[in-house]
């Protein structure tokens, strides 16, 4: 895509699109997605160099495709981090002294359809510098180490840029003042700019506890030292995360609200922390060789009641969310924060939508913090009860994915939730203006048609189709990179069947009042031949998908009008899939589309679907997604009466 | 593995193990081997830079599973290279006026087992400083540009090191004199060194051409510009390779001895093919953007003579072999000439082997330079009888991979050794000291058991495993990394039926008089316990497959002696595979192994099956790998006696 700059004309060196506060995952994600989609970007962060130790460090299923989609993800595994595939569960023995393994199930069980089913394990310090090395090559370099002193936004003073903000470094040595359009803070649990906003967080679970957690290269003979666990024992309990160098990292409760001599600030050496391991493992030996890094911290549940006032300071990450460590969730949820804010920005800046698509940010991701939390305390609560059983593990372990006869306990049936939720592919949004559902102002029949496995709020499903022009196997989910648009998937079924509807489709498309004519690139005269994603709108790539042979299709015949330019995006659904391996077409199979008829899908630019619509001959394919398009999008779309 | 430096005490910093001479793909990959296992090298070459554009750029799939092995595939996917998949036909139509596609088909069919089935196409320069990255990663830097005036090899004059040689810079400003154990002469077609050692270049087809090659960026409407393509027709032929960057090159056939006016200084300008290519390409049109390379070079297909004379001086990749740049395979032919020399050099210097190894270098690598250019031949003459018919396009097809009733005629049998020899796959290697055959020395009835889908100087079949200690799904074959070492892959079976096989085996490995034991490092007590490859020998790394579930095995338990110090190295057979979709233990199915009794594949350093032996109680196993091993081994290995 050409970098395209925004309304910065005239404002001087002072005046950016967004002034973002915080380094860490969210805001990195944040200005690394907005500096590639070519806004300028202030961002600062108060510690003077990125994190050197501790800190997050689970990079959960679905936020690898996502790396992957920024094309990240292989700077990340250069440091070949650890790969957790499998929980184990360790508890006392008959005698209580020793502790044995009872049960281990996968991170990431087969009956969901991931493409990298575990949890990647790293430093935050590399994953933070991998983004800072990418958001270099776009001229963003973050400030070091300043803070925000003051801020203010109101609309009337400057409609352009609302926002005035006061920097100085931390050292009081400098200032700056600057005016944006937004400002973001991301700087973690005690944020400034959520106090600043008398913006409360709500606690939902009064439980606090006092962590202890150890990262460290050890010598030991306990047999899981190299997977994720969660050891009980008479001694107290520890959690056992793998990392990349030999490293493991140790969590240990030290002190909690619900027992009797709680005290907030209760702590230990890490000379205890080692001691008391050492019982825990009994009767496994463990020795640190090397201690990178130790903590003790106190933490409880509690979400921000608020993630904006205006739509013009926004919160996100830590700022809005804290919980338990243990659940590996922070930088995940933080990633998914910030691609949220960044497309609605990226979409009403550039003209695309109304300003109102940003206050679906704290509805959406208010709400996938809320079902973190409340699952995060069901599942402990159930785990508090008893380990799993034998036949649990089993119901839920990969070889009996297909299996339905099992009868579902409350157990399984929060441990599947479980696994959806932290690998990611189980966030999903309500519906709104985006995500269409019954209720949405877009009614054409042709909407969501029957037998849609996409579910609207949920991610994209993974597939594998072989790219025409030049034969490669590919995931579909993966074709369109990161570029904030809509991704149109035309699953076009039989090209015979829906030549017809297909060419309607493309004249719809093209047509100056549908969506997509609507929002053409101003420079769409000079864009080069070789742009595979965005040659006519900033805002939409188009992929056609045939349930065909890849040597039985042949663009020039089988691909209509502007679909056409979309050359590098037509594919061929002719890749055999495990999961459906009847299916003559797997993806159309795996989306619940017609082999023959196919079917339209609306991606949003985060990978989760807004809706889907039947692909039909005459123009209500294209009427139908103009009418969905036209819930949030600044201009009026024009349908095309049937008789044109 | 702990870095082991050789012999060079005392010997002041003009002693080398080795001078390599070209830093060319066959160069670099000999000094990264070396460099990584310890070697003191001096590598020089005559460009004062890697290659800046054109040369080769083919990887073939088997050398992207080598490249991984060695850590260095992810560097070279990050330049995007372009992937090929599948390679298009096309011909003259009925009218003779146009072009048309007739046929295309994978270029790495699915009956060919291969983790990547593509070929991989990047500028050979990009390739080329990854290993440059990572000899100065070792310490080694290239001295450019220099060159050798001259050599000579005496080991009565100096037995350490008998190679002396005196180099140059190119401008003549400055000359060193140093000595060495070996020489390499990897400088290409005209090799000096190969001159001067009166080696004569054999011509096995007299025919020679005069080739134009040129990359650019071009702007077209022929569909498979993004394929590899063979296209003739009344104007003439090209060959169309795709290349990163939305680059494309062109190969076309300037001049032919065969041709009525065979001119060997027959050129052409870049306009003049520019011109022939848009004919060529008619009724498709074609245009320039940009040309980064062109060039017009006259090709013979030839192999020296010899590669070495005395086993201290070798020659290797186009300084043995030139063939036709459509074959794509100088490279991959340059990167396994060079490990196939590493390995053996570092059998020899480090002790483990006899000299006499050495020579299986040019036993091996002339014979598969025969091999290649006798193919190269023969597919060359087939084609040029006809285009392949349709219905031979589809036996080879993957979809017809199951399909063992279809009659092979001439050309599918050409045409699918064809595949297996340029995917790397087909390489292979006859009866020698390391492979094993009926007439090798080692001749215990154990030995190639019956059923073994192992082929003895064949590459190692690929399988999935999970490895035991972090659930992890691995690649069985990538486990162990290029090191240097002999891996022996113990496929144990049933774990309670091979119980008592398995200790006894591992009790023989541990014995002092075994190929294992008489071979311990030097510094085998302050090895780290991190160490995974070679806790006790420099020369041998052990896996242990058990065809169980990951769950059902506990290292403590079931993996005795000392091939529980390779905790890493011991992994479950678990994982489905669609090839042999009814196994219980899919790698042993695929090996041809007992589910129960499991047997031992002992794998060359290189990727190479050397021999297999059954799994058996007592001692008889050990022995027949001591006899296996005695063959080419230093020492006097003792066998066991039964009653022991």
């Amino acid at each position: 895509m050409t970098a395209h700059s925004h309304s910065t004309q005239g404002a001087g060196s002072q005046f950016y699109d967004i002034v973002i506060v915080g380094a860490g995952p969210v805001g990195l994600m944040l200005s690394t997605c907005l500096a590639r989609w070519g806004y300028r970007i202030k961002h600062i962060d108060n510690r003077p160099e990125p994190t050197s130790t501790g800190r997050a460090d689970g990079i959960q299923p679905r936020s690898l495709d996502l790396l992957r989609n920024m094309g990240l993800k292989s700077a990340i595994m250069a440091h070949k981090p650890a790969r957790v595939f499998e929980v184990a569960f360790w508890n006392p023995d008959r005698s209580g002294s020793d502790i044995v393994r009872t049960g281990t199930w996968a991170s990431c069980p087969s009956f969901i359809d991931a493409r990298y089913p575990f949890t990647t394990l790293l430093h935050q310090g590399h994953i933070e510098r991998v983004f800072i090395n990418d958001l270099e090559s776009n001229g963003v370099r973050i400030q070091r180490p300043w803070t925000v002193t003051s801020f203010k936004s109101d609309e009337n003073e400057n409609p352009d840029f609302p926002v005035y903000v006061e920097l100085k470094h931390v050292d009081g040595t400098a200032t700056e003042t600057v005016r944006a359009k937004y400002l973001f803070g991301g700087e973690g649990a005690r944020s400034l700019i959520r106090k600043q906003l008398n913006i409360e967080v709500k606690h939902i679970d009064l439980i606090e506890h006092v962590w202890g957690v150890m990262d460290g290269v050890v010598k030991t003979d306990f047999p899981d030292i190299k997977m994720k666990c969660t050891i009980h024992s008479q001694h107290g309990s520890i959690m056992v995360i793998p990392r990349e160098d030999n490293m493991v990292r140790l969590y240990i409760q030290i002190a909690s609200s619900n027992e009797a001599d709680w005290n907030p600030r209760k702590t230990a050496t890490e000379q205890q922390v080692q001691e008391s391991a050492k019982k825990i493992l009994h009767p496994y030996s463990i020795e640190w060789e090397r201690v990178e890094w130790y903590s003790v911290y106190p933490i409880g549940q509690g979400i921000s009641n608020r993630y904006s006032l205006d739509q013009r300071v926004f919160l996100g990450g830590d700022a809005c969310h804290t919980h338990s460590p243990k659940a590996g969730q922070g930088m995940n949820t933080a990633f998914l924060d910030a691609l949220n804010l960044a497309w609605k920005i990226h979409a009403v800046e550039g003209g695309l939508a109304h300003r109102d698509l940003l206050k679906t940010y704290e509805s959406e991701r208010k709400g996938v913090a809320e079902s973190l939390l409340d699952f995060d305390h069901r599942y402990a609560k159930l785990f508090s009860q008893r380990p799993p059983a034998t036949n649990e593990v089993e119901a839920v372990s990969s070889s009996r994915m297909d299996n339905h006869d099992i009868e579902e306990d409350e157990f399984i049936k929060v441990f599947k939730e479980s696994c959806e939720f932290t690998s990611g592919y189980g966030v999903s949004y309500g519906p709104n203006e985006v995500n269409w559902s019954q209720s949405h102002p877009a009614t054409s029949t042709l909407m969501h048609p029957e037998g849609t496995r996409l579910r609207t709020g949920h991610i994209f499903i993974n597939s594998d189709v072989t790219r025409v022009v030049d034969a490669n196997v590919v995931h579909l989910e993966q074709e369109i990179p990161l570029n904030g648009s809509f991704r149109i998937f035309i699953f076009a079924g039989n090209p015979s069947v829906t030549k017809v509807a297909l060419r309607d489709l493309a004249r719809g498309l093209g047509s100056k009042g549908s969506f997509y004519g609507s929002y053409t690139r101003s420079d769409i005269d000079i864009v080069s031949h070789h742009e595979q994603h965005n040659p006519h709108s900033l805002f939409f790539t188009l992929c056609t998908v045939f349930a065909a042979k890849r040597s039985q299709i042949e663009i020039s015949r089988d691909v209509p009008g502007l679909l056409a330019r979309y050359r590098d995006h037509v594919y061929a659904d002719d890749r055999w899939d495990r999961r459906v391996p009847n299916a003559k077409a797997s993806a159309h199979a795996k989306m619940g589309f017609d082999e023959e008829q196919g079917a339209v899908a609306v991606v949003r630019p985060d990978g989760y679907v807004g809706a889907v619509t039947a692909l039909a001959e005459g123009y209500e394919t294209i009427n139908a997604l103009n009418e969905y398009f036209s819930t949030f999008c600044t201009k009026k779309l024009t349908g095309i009466a049937p008789s044109l």
